[in-house]
């Protein structure tokens, strides 16, 4: 028996691929935490992870895929056989399969759809065809349903015949639909438990709940979170615009998305775009994903820093005034990013509309002007001190006071502006935001200083 | 009939006000998207508030204060009278209840705890106790249990006579416990389709799968994460260190608390801390709130910036050098975020180990040997076209450099180290980072020009 590594997952892996024991690594894999399969298994090379892979049956390896990031598992599912490939997607639960195929290069997925059964392909196709953001792409299709006139006694033997492949179903509603066809209409909803409360030989036509709240293929996330969030729904049905039933999105999977879509918001602003990052992905995709960033940034840098250029005879005449201005750069950036966030906030709980710029902006205003006095008094004192000069304080400290008023202007209203233009406003906010106020706050300490210059020469 | 202002639906809340009509008030608010609601509320002022909040009935109130920021819903509590308080909080499901009164300052919350019925309120104290962020801060106290003697048909039974009251339970399951009295142990989990299926006469003991998945009391929320992930659970039951059952936790809760997690690291991130902060909270507050941060983020730039001060002479002599000091300062901070996001980013998927600190290093030094000799080289050539003196060049590109190496090094460690130490990665990793990237950064230029100073002068 090989000894397990609990530190190290990647190590007890590759033991057992040495070993050539295929029971022993589905094993392995499936009695360790699911943070450790998602270790293990990205620690390993391509290579090696697609043996890994190829020595599990395809649900054990639907499971392990559905441990790590879906990019990863793309690229494996990419790597290996389409027969093998489309045999684990067949495992997959229908979003997942749906998200990892939307991942996967096109005639790669192609070649997978043409391996698996012709009904499986062309549901999968068509959920994939969806944007991962709204019902459609988040939607499940494993959920229960039964034509109007069936009896709930007909219902329960059919749910008792097929208990074994309904178990994933994670549905507590069964859904009622006009008739028996696919592709019938969605008529109503009953509750699992009003089964259970029901006469048997009552048709659950009579016993659902009709015309039950349900949405559109094309319902956008944050629509959803709202329906969601005010009825406390768990699963609601999905439909197209002649009221089939498509498909059923659930609270959970709403809110996973939500949880996504955040934590791609967090990435971006701190400029990792292109997707996630994770350190076991080939170093010079990371470094060049983390370049075009940079160096869009270092271009922004050296426009707003030439606005230093243009006044150099003024800095050489009052050498003093370089220290701060580095100081205000930062402040200025500092102010106008909690602005940024605040508007990123209040647009994602739906607290702003983008058109309500003037509200911000004079509400940003107000902040700024006290704390840009606060700041501006903090740093004219700093400079007196050191420089025992009240012009040079007086220089600094209203360049300070000036900018963080412009950077918590701009930092309130690039957001929604942005969102207006439907960009995307955690992306593009930090680098428009630094920019011009770089370029403010220079222009400002450095034409305040020229029209004082007599009395700030050192 | 008011005219409904779907743009402004706190005009409207206004004109109903005036109006006096407390049932249109209740009807108007349950018409509007979710929202609308929150904005509605949001936007009018405190006492305004809590006129609408009287106007409706208990139930009503409830759902408009799950609308809104639990902060701002605790604030509005607080203001009523406890009485009015304590039967709007009876109507909220146990998990809000807990959330909110967890944000009601203390006395306040013990008179509103008071008036409610003795169990409730002693729930409600238990469940508040808990952190947000472990299973028994999270779970939900509306679930369905029996005893293990029970038969099918009793259980159905009560499930029928108490169909009312059960409505609003959310949970798909069953929960057996070894007997009758409060506070006994959880013996298994009957799923609630077993029930359809299971012969009326069996007792659910022995329908029972024995052993169930369970989580303990303070299982933390990334472990939860872990197990819901492993398994599609809907919901576990948590229990305490003598496996009594005390609630159940939904996969929904705790996607939603990992939602909530995500948005205040980028909130920390940016800036803005104590809490959420809403345009509609008061001016003072929210600019105090964000000077404690600003006020912490000058000392801290004062500090870096006097290393340009030790090296006053240099940047006289060689006064082009003050146009790159802003700009390796913002590219380092750049480069050094982009590795502090995705540390804080494998953190929260977990496949980094804060003890790893070696393998992020390593990894993060690549990085910065490319991305620091691009952008070197990048800035040099700026420099050179700018001045036409490769001296110039060398200095500012080798400094920009080397500082990048520096800066991802420390963008990639520091999260690790905070989160090593119990601290907020996402709070402090920016300011400790670009002070001393700041500080790096400064030195290395000022420090190469010292040395190269009779070529750099102009």
């Amino acid at each position: 028996m090989t000894h397990q590594n609990a530190e190290h997952p990647w190590i007890t892996l590759r033991e057992l691929l040495a070993g050539g024991a295929a029971q022993a690594i589905e094993m392995y894999l499936t009695s360790i935490p699911p943070d450790d399969v998602a270790r293990g298994i990205l620690r390993l090379s391509q290579d090696e992870r697609q043996q890994v892979l190829s020595a599990l049956s395809p649900e054990a390896a639907a499971r392990v895929l559905e441990q790590i990031p879906e990019s990863e598992a793309a690229d494996l599912l990419e790597a290996i056989a389409p027969t093998d490939a489309a045999s684990i997607v067949e495992e997959l639960p229908s979003d997942e399969r749906a998200d990892i195929l939307r991942d996967i290069r096109g005639p790669d997925a192609d070649e997978i759809l043409a391996e698996m059964t012709p009904d499986e392909a062309r549901e999968a196709r068509a959920m994939a065809r969806y944007p991962d953001d709204v019902a459609g792409g988040l939607m499940i299709t494993e959920y229960l349903s039964f034509p109007r006139d069936r009896t709930v006694g007909e219902v329960v033997h059919d749910l008792r015949a097929n208990a074994g492949r309904y178990r994933g179903f994670n549905v507590q509603y069964v859904y009622v639909t006009t008739d028996g066809h696919a592709g019938s209409s969605l008529a109503g909803v009953v509750n699992l438990r009003d089964l259970i409360l029901g006469d048997e030989s009552r048709r659950i036509g009579e016993l659902m709940t009709p015309k039950p709240t349900k949405v559109a293929e094309m319902t956008p996330l944050d629509e959803l979170r709202g329906i969601f969030d005010q009825h406390h729904y768990i699963a609601l049905p999905v439909v197209d615009a002649s009221n089939r039933l498509l498909g059923v999105v659930r609270a959970v999977d709403v809110e996973e998305a939500l949880r996504d879509r955040g934590a791609s918001d967090f990435r971006q602003s701190q400029g990792i775009i292109g997707g996630d990052e994770l350190r076991t992905m080939p170093l010079l995709v990371r470094a060049s994903r983390r370049l075009s960033w940079l160096s869009v940034n270092i271009l922004l840098n050296i426009v707003a820093a030439s606005v230093i250029a243009i006044y150099q005879d003024t800095l050489a005449a009052a050498i003093a005034l370089a220290v701060f201005l580095p100081i205000i750069s930062d402040m200025s950036g500092c102010s106008g990013n909690q602005a940024v966030a605040v508007s990123i906030r209040e647009l994602a709980l739906g607290l702003v509309r983008p058109s309500e710029l003037g509200r911000v902006w004079l509400s940003e205003i107000l902040i700024g002007l006290v704390n840009g006095s606060v700041l501006g008094l903090l740093l004219a004192l700093a400079a007196c001190l050191w420089k025992a000069n009240p012009f040079l304080g007086l220089v600094v400290g209203a360049a300070l006071a000036i900018n963080t008023l412009i950077a918590v202007s701009i930092g309130g209203l690039v957001p929604l502006l942005l969102k207006r233009f439907r960009m995307d406003p955690a992306l593009a906010s930090g680098p428009i935001l630094t920019t011009i106020t770089d370029m403010c706050g220079f222009f400002l300490v450095l034409y305040l200083a020229t029209a004082m210059l007599p009395r700030l020469a050192t």
